[in-house]
């Protein structure tokens, strides 16, 4: 079973929007055992768009295809494939209820641009969107099923999982993808630990990738049914944490927040945050769990000195002699933070994000990360490459990492 | 002037790399005045490759091609071009030399298997890698330029300035981007009141986009010389403009933080932020801009309701009879927190993000959002569609979009 994924929009093709939809895509049918060919992007053209869906569907038995549902005139998807399956657009009443519908839920008015998007090929069906206004379509071509949704990702993604997955024929074999998260190791020191496992010719391929200053080890398994294939994964991965240790964080989906979570729900503790430098994002990472509220009590974002001193309780004296971004006030922050807040645990953070900022004994990039626990504080001290965006989200991962570490 | 990317590798295909090559290179193109036709992406295969090659050689002038040049099995890119071009493939001695260089200088051990990265098809030329060790390769085929590259993306980049671009052919004129950002109104709303721009004729495409939370508005200029394209995007952002008022928040790459963040040190105000579903997502978004710590003097981030009344001053019969998601929590976490910071201005966000915690008339993505400033609180009520990350995101775009239209 063969898949083709087509992409569509002149912001794609202009390069102003990088096109994360069709690597979804493929991840998703790879784990269905179907596999893509080829991926191609064209732009809001109707001919465009009519070439690329024939040549795709004379190729592959399934084509799946984003972008160009939108109400506005340079949309023209439907268009290009009424065009190349020869019929005509038809208004479908079910479909434009459902539109009026989404209006009258947010309270908003529907304009007359959105009845367009009810219009579907003659022969070809709709697929409800719960999280937008565009439908998709389904249709068939040539013999091969074409999936039109919406290029939106997270509409995009609903679309695909509530109504394409359950129509996707089933495919030969499976793949099985996976991936295991560390941090604070270097991607060629993790390398080296598991150089034979990736270099081992098998069914199981392992590899490593970078991403948003964490470490990940890719395992991708095929075989014949997915116990087999799980079991591969299974093997892999227990080799990995056995090389690794303490720096394995998570696996797939978790993130560094939920594993902070997960740990401190086990545990029945609670944690607050003092941020100076990295101005909300640590809180930003542990409430983006849900739940997150059982264990996280709040946060205080210290970014003016003065604040420092009323909200956590910084002694003058200290920010006078060392500098807002010094081993003693991180400790304060985190002292005088989980205090206030009258937590388990407390996270105290100050920085130098830059671009300026720094001095000759304080580089741009050097972060003390301080973490109060019962009876103790300890301090680290980093100096971070990179953006100040770089610079930040590794402080916060990093001070997450140091809590995750002190509950093992 | 037109051109085909052509990406290349099975992490591609199977979804594990996003590729961003293709969207760069269409940027540095469209500024040369080239047009990109289409991008496509196939695995390791030398079938594969070779059609993609054929028929993009066909189609277009300019054919850049990335990925598959490596010393390992798996790639096979060189082997494609040499059976499309008929020719076969010869070791250059020129360039044996620049990759045993490359191993010397780094003090490596060359193993047998670079070896490969210098055959190049007969009647083609390599291009020089000073990046990594394959070099690329530049070919004439079926009347197109086709330029080989890396696939590793900086080596990519690299290899494009210094080999590729000199000896791209001039395009014709040239083509400018630009991007004009709205928030608050929908992007069929946005796209009514400019559809006649978007459907005029001529040398400026106007489409709209939506990319997390924003409904922006792209311009595409097409003329002889760049200073005729910046003029028809000037005259093309003043009717926007007009058309849009005051949702139109920022063009080009300035974010929400850095409208508000102007406004504030225009006017010598200063903010603090009063968060609860948001989690420190506002904060985080003002404090990503290098300088806030002009205007922002910090926030709370109060998730437990204990926290609200202890460090904002919410009164406990607020939150009692009201509910802690409700008006009057909001305006008192604003109105609180703008006087226990000192501020002039201050934010207060509380809301339900979801999955859980609705109530029948508490729905999910219902967020109430309070400013205060000097002598008045507005509290606006929303609910939001979607995720919890994309409630949260909205939420705290339109906390800063509330401040931006009070200041204006």
């Amino acid at each position: 079973m063969k898949a083709i994924i087509l992409g569509v929009g002149n912001e794609l093709i202009s390069g102003q929007t990088v096109d994360t939809n069709s690597a979804y895509l493929s991840r998703e049918l790879g784990r269905r055992g179907i596999e893509t060919l080829r991926h191609e992007t064209v732009g809001d053209e109707t001919a465009a768009i009519a070439g690329a869906l024939s040549r795709a569907a004379a190729e592959a038995e399934i084509v799946l295809v984003t972008g160009g549902l939108g109400p506005t005139a340079d949309d023209v998807t439907r268009y290009g494939l009424a065009s190349v399956m020869g019929a005509e657009l038809q208004l479908d009443g079910q479909c434009l209820r459902e539109i009026e519908d989404f209006f009258q839920r947010r309270g908003k008015k529907m304009v007359l641009a959105n009845r367009v998007q009810a219009m579907i090929p003659r022969g070809a069906e709709p697929m409800a969107n719960a999280a937008g206004t565009a439908p998709g379509i389904v249709a068939t071509l040539d013999g091969a099923e074409v999936f039109v949704m919406p290029g939106v990702p997270y509409e995009m993604r609903d679309m695909f999982e509530s109504s394409v997955l359950p129509r996707l024929p089933a495919g030969d074999g499976v793949i099985v993808h996976h991936i295991v998260h560390t941090f604070g190791m270097g991607e060629s020191d993790v390398g080296e630990r598991i150089e034979d496992l990736m270099r081992a010719e098998g069914e199981v391929t392992i590899g490593t990738t970078v991403s948003e200053g964490m470490v990940s080890v890719r395992i991708i398994a095929s075989a014949e049914t997915i116990e087999v294939a799980d079991r591969q994964v299974d093997d892999a991965v227990r080799k990995i944490r056995s090389r690794l240790g303490e720096v394995v964080v998570s696996e797939g989906d978790e993130t560094m927040g939920e594993v902070i979570g997960k740990s401190l729900k086990d545990r029945r503790e609670t944690l607050a945050t003092a941020e100076s430098c990295t101005g909300g994002m640590i809180g930003e990472m542990i409430t983006a769990v849900p739940g997150s509220s059982e264990y996280y009590l709040g946060g205080a974002i210290t970014y003016a000195n003065e604040v420092k001193l009323q909200m956590l309780g910084v002694e003058k004296t200290d920010l006078e002699a060392h500098g807002a971004v010094s081993e003693q006030v991180a400790a304060a922050m985190a002292r005088g933070c989980r205090e206030r807040f009258g937590s388990d645990w407390a996270i105290g953070v100050t920085g130098i994000a830059g671009p300026t900022g720094q001095s000759p004994d304080k580089p741009l990039g050097l972060v003390y990360i301080a973490l109060a626990g019962e009876g103790t504080t300890d301090v680290h001290r980093h100096v971070f490459g990179g953006s100040r965006e770089i610079v930040r989200r590794r402080a916060a991962l990093s001070a997450l990492n140091h809590l995750r570490l002190a509950m093992l």
